[in-house]
C-alpha cells in the first residue's frame, strides 16, 4: 500500500496529503469509500451539500466493522453548508450530520463558503443548494463572526477536532483571523494549473494555515456538469505541457497535476470511482517533479475559476 | 466651465463622477485645490496617507474664502488610515484631520485599507505609512465589524455625511453587508484596462453601491514611483487600442481612460498639477465612447493590480 505523506496541521493533529474527495459521488458511495478505504484512503472530503453522508459513513463502517482500518486512522471530513450559518443552527446540523456518518466527531469540520442563506430544514429538501424552498437565493444576516464563533464552540464540545475554511480569500481571512479564538487549521479552495492562486498559498502558508486544493483536475471536474467555461477550455488531461512531463516521468496526467499541488505542500482530494484510478491517484506521490516542471505548469495559470458562485446563480459575487 | 455628471448616492447625496485625486500631490498642494476649484473641480479625493490634509484645506480655505465656490457645493473626501482602526482612535483621528482641512465634516469618508495596523502617533510619524515607529509591519486585532461600526458613530455624530470602503473586494464587502447600520454608499478600488474587475462593479451595482476608480490611467500612476511592474507593462496612453479610439474622438487617451469608466456609472479622480491637463480631465465627459469602444478596451484585461501590498510590503496579502 501506498505511503501517503502526512502534514501536521497548526494544532498538531496529522492528515494524508492524498484524500478522497466525495463531491458528485452519487452512486454506490458506500462501495466507493469501502473500496478506497481498502486500497489505502484515509482522508475522505465530505459536505452537507454533497448529500451522501449517510452512504458515506455506511462504507467506512463496514471498513470499520471488518477491521481494516481504526477509526484514529481515518481523517473524516464534513462542512457546514450555508443554510446553516446562524449560531443556533451550527450545532444542530453538526449533529445531524454526524449521525448520518454513524461517528461522534469530525476530524476536520470546514465552513464551505463566506455566503449565509436563510435556513431550509433538511427534511424539506435535502441537499437544498443555494436556493430556499421558493427557489429564491435570500441571504442571512449571520456575520462570519457569529458563525466561526459557533464552529469555535464545536471544537469546545468536541463535535470537531479542527476546524477551516472553505473558499475564502485574503481580506476576509484575515479578518477572521483578528477575532478567532481558534484559528483555521486548514484552508480548501479551488486550485489547478488553471488558477494556481499562489498570493493565496503564500498566504496561508505565512499564516502557519495548511492548503487543500479542490478541483485538482481543473475543467475536468466541471465538464460532467456540462458548464461551458469548463468545456469551452483545453483540457488539462491533454494539455501538452502536462502530457509531456507526464511521458517524460512515465506518469499519469492526472498524477502531474496532483503532484504538482503535493510536492510544494498542498493537499488534494481527487474524486474517482474506478478502482484503477483510486490507486493511481494515491500513487501520485511516488515521484518528483523537477522545479522547473512544477514553474512550468504555474505559467498555465489563467486565473480561470470555475466554481464561482456568479457564473451559476447570478449572484453572491464572493470571489469579484 | 465643464457641466460634470453627478451620481446619486444610496443616502441621497449627489456626488461628481469626477474628481480631483490628492494622492501624490506633495508641492503647492494649496495652490493645486485652489487652481482645480477654479477651473470646476468640486470633489476632493484626500486621505490621512497622503499627508497634505492640511495644504489641501489651505487651498479650499482660499477658494471658499474668495467666494468662488461655496462649503456645501464640495465634496470633501478623506480617509480613515490602518494605524486607526481601533475603536478608540477613530473619532479622535478624524477631528484632527477635519481640523487639518479646517472644515467640521467631510462629504465622504471611507475606511482605506481591510488592513488594521498597530497604533502610531501622528506627532512621531506623519503620514506613517504601513510600519510603526521600529520600522516593523504589526497588524492590530481590530475587525473590520469594529472598525466599521465607529465609521457609523462618525455619521451619527456628524463628522462624515458618507462614508465608504476602499480596497474591499467581494466576500469581505458581503460579510460587512450583513452587519452594517448604514450601508456603505460608496466602494473605491484600483479599476483600469488592466483591472477593469467587472464582477467587483457589478456586484457593487447590484447592493447599489457606487464606484470610484482610482488609478485609472493604470500604470501610470505608477512608475513615477518607479515600480517594475508599472515600469515593465507598456504604458495606457501609448497603447494601439486606446490611442486609435483616442484618435478617432479627437481626445487625449487620458480622456479615453476616463471616460471608459465615468460613461459606465462609475466616478473617477485623476490627480494632475498642470492647469491644461486638469480642463482636460474634467473636459472627459463631453463626448461619449461607443459600446463596442467600451468593450474592446474591456478587452484589455489582465488582472493586473499595481497597488498590491505583498508587492511592496511583503505580506498582507488582502487581495490572494
Amino acid at each position: 500500500m501506498v505511503n501517503v505523506p502526512t502534514i501536521k496541521l497548526n494544532n498538531g493533529k496529522e492528515i494524508p496529503q492524498v484524500g478522497f474527495g466525495l463531491w458528485k459521488v452519487t452512486e454506490d458511495t458506500a462501495t466507493v469509500v469501502y473500496e478506497a478505504i481498502k486500497v489505502g484512503y484515509r482522508l475522505f472530503d465530505g459536505a452537507f451539500d454533497y448529500g451522501n453522508e449517510k452512504e458515506a459513513g455506511a462504507g467506512i463502517k463496514r471498513a470499520l466493522d471488518e477491521g481494516i482500518v481504526k477509526r484514529e486512522e481515518l481523517t473524516i471530513v464534513s462542512k457546514l453548508w450555508n443554510t446553516f450559518h446562524e449560531k443556533e443552527r451550527v450545532e444542530p446540523i453538526t449533529r445531524q450530520q454526524l449521525e448520518w456518518w454513524g461517528i461522534d466527531y469530525f476530524d476536520i469540520f470546514y465552513m464551505h463558503f463566506p455566503v449565509a442563506l436563510q435556513y431550509v430544514d433538511p427534511k424539506d429538501s435535502y441537499p437544498s443548494g443555494w436556493k430556499n424552498l421558493e427557489d429564491k437565493i435570500v441571504q442571512s444576516k449571520a456575520t462570519i463572526q457569529e458563525t466561526w464563533q459557533e464552529m469555535e464552540r464545536l471544537v469546545d464540545i468536541g463535535l470537531a477536532k479542527t476546524i477551516g475554511v472553505s473558499n475564502f480569500q485574503g481580506a476576509l481571512l484575515m479578518d477572521l483571523l483578528r477575532y478567532a479564538r481558534i484559528r483555521p487549521a486548514i484552508l480548501q479552495v479551488e486550485i489547478h494549473p488553471y488558477l494556481s492562486q499562489e498570493p493565496l498559498v503564500e498566504y496561508a502558508k505565512m499564516e502557519g494555515i495548511a492548503v487543500t486544493a479542490y478541483s485538482s483536475f481543473g475543467p475536468q471536474s466541471f465538464v460532467e456538469l456540462k458548464w461551458d467555461k469548463a468545456v469551452e477550455c483545453p483540457q488539462l488531461f491533454v494539455h501538452p505541457v502536462v502530457t509531456a512531463i507526464a511521458a517524460k516521468h512515465g506518469k499519469t496526467p492526472a498524477q502531474v497535476l496532483l503532484r504538482w499541488s503535493t510536492q510544494r505542500g498542498i493537499c488534494v482530494i481527487p474524486k474517482v470511482t474506478m478502482k484503477e484510478r483510486m490507486i493511481e491517484n494515491l500513487e501520485s506521490v511516488t515521484f518528483d517533479l523537477a522545479p522547473e516542471e512544477l514553474k512550468a505548469i504555474c505559467t498555465l495559470n489563467l486565473n480561470l475559476r470555475f466554481n464561482n458562485p456568479p457564473d451559476y446563480l447570478g449572484s453572491l459575487h464572493i470571489f469579484a
